[in-house]
């Protein structure tokens, strides 16, 4: 969303708009529902917009597609491409290679759920193993392309991935907001590199260590990145483990949406008591849903949830 | 959906579109959602309404709001609604009668989940408990109507309730289907009073113990709903309780919707060996998810299941 109406190293926003026109019925627009009983808790309208309800059950096939069907437009078709995910733009890049006939390795830390890694392998990926450490997924996806001939399709900083992504924002808009809105981030206070680096105003690494059951945002932010963040996020909230959790859980029972824990960070935020600070004029409130990718076998914290959150 | 243009005893077509002008803008229009792993699955192509992102969590706030809504125009305002109901009319007609004002009293079974029984509360209206027996529901919410002078608002018998559930069928003909639709019921074969009585050809209440994951489909049909599927069901299939729960599984983990086992018995039928034998014309096929109350503290089955859905 903060890529729109940027200028400069970003994508601009005819390069959101070309992905918009790129990914047209190739991928849902997904619907934005409402919640009544979660609007009363938060005091502001809220508009929960459902990218884990989108292919691949999360929003990340919006980049990886964008990604790849850039490169074959411009005649540039790849031997193969080559990514590191910890899981749902590794499913995204497979299954939007597979729709090009295009080869697809995804390097998957092996710490990552094992139902992630399961549906990158449906999609006809081969998954390559690695330990869970940027410097271990960068260092063997650029093995894999030397190996392949293939082309990196990055999981966040490649800029046609990140004008995809953006495409949520043109239809969030079309669908439920006004285009002068506030954009908020939010993040684990366990892994907080985006929060950090806006307080220090420059980009800053996570250095804790990575413990947060939100598995798809245990990577840092990147240079490419960054500067979106820096220019058009007005904040970032950080979360507790115990605040996630609640909130999953409330999507759950409240909404009967199957979001992975992840996707519970933008409503904890807005839940927080920080979010309380922020005027009240600030009166609907959309929250990406961004995926869906639960490992079922896993939910032993649902049942040490229990009574908590009544 | 079985009421539609029917004649006699039964809502007929004009009774069905007076409930869907009444219920404008107080329900949601739920989507109609697809998932390409399922139509592989299933060897058609499934349309999903989701009825348990509906107002109270399924769909039973149709029938609810409709019948409340129909007394309250004609001016006979009643002094309290009575209901008896497994959970989820419960929460609907809780609802419904909060919306207009008017006290309201459900009789539940002491083993309704308690997170159905809760949410009845959680609406305002009064929880009074009865045993697990038609008898014993019947019975008690015959005292309760004595006792405050209320309205019965019978869960399934009603016509008013019924021809309220019928709008689903308005909705999914204008978002998806030609209106010439075969019409299958689906049911557990623990409770496979339906079927029966399709069999004999005459209402055949269950005589089997009700021992089904499927909580909301226990009671046996009666006398206003026997018509119209002796008429307009073409045929109805049982599943068992372990198919009910894959289907489940598959639509948590699949499509990230929260259904409850009830919601799964529809799409347990469409993937069930009988379906095969339905005409590879009946290309497109709509199942209902008729809700989503699922009691989050007993997933135990869940894990159970593990494995078994690959």
């Amino acid at each position: 969303m903060a890529a729109l109406g940027a200028a400069g190293p970003r994508p601009a926003l005819d390069e959101v708009r070309a992905a918009e026109r790129r990914l047209r019925g190739r991928v849902h627009r997904t619907p934005v529902l409402t919640c009544a009983g979660l609007d009363r808790r938060a005091g502001r309208r809220l508009l929960f917009k459902c990218e884990l309800l989108q292919r691949t059950g999360s929003f990340k096939i919006r980049g990886a597609l964008n990604a790849v069907s850039s490169l074959v437009e411009r005649g540039q078709r790849p031997r193969a491409l080559v990514t590191h995910s910890s899981g749902n733009h590794g499913q995204a890049l497979a299954c939007a290679a597979r729709a090009e006939g295009i080869p697809a390795y995804v390097v998957v830390p092996r710490t990552a759920p094992q139902c992630k890694q399961a549906a990158i392998r449906a999609y006809g990926a081969t998954v390559v193993p690695c330990e869970p450490s940027d410097k271990a997924r960068v260092e063997t996806a650029a093995r894999v392309v030397q190996e392949t001939g293939g082309v990196l399709v990055h999981p966040n900083q490649e800029p046609a991935v990140i004008a995809g992504q953006g495409t949520i924002a043109l239809e969030v808009l079309e669908q439920a907001l006004r285009p002068d809105v506030k954009v908020f981030a939010a993040e684990p206070s366990n892994v907080d590199d985006c929060y950090q680096s806006k307080v220090r105003g420059e980009l800053t690494p996570n250095l804790h260590p990575r413990d947060t059951i939100a598995d798809a945002v245990k990577t840092s932010i990147g240079p490419n990145t960054w500067p979106i963040i820096r220019d058009l996020v007005d904040d970032v909230l950080t979360v507790s483990e115990e605040e996630i959790k609640q909130a999953t859980w409330l999507v759950w029972e409240r909404m009967k949406l199957l979001i992975e824990p992840t996707a519970g960070v933008g409503l904890a935020a807005v839940l927080s008591e920080k979010f309380q600070a922020v005027p009240r004029e600030v009166e609907n409130v959309c929250i990406v849903l961004c995926g869906g990718n639960v490992d079922l076998r896993s939910l032993t914290w649902l049942t040490d949830l229990s009574g908590k959150t009544e």
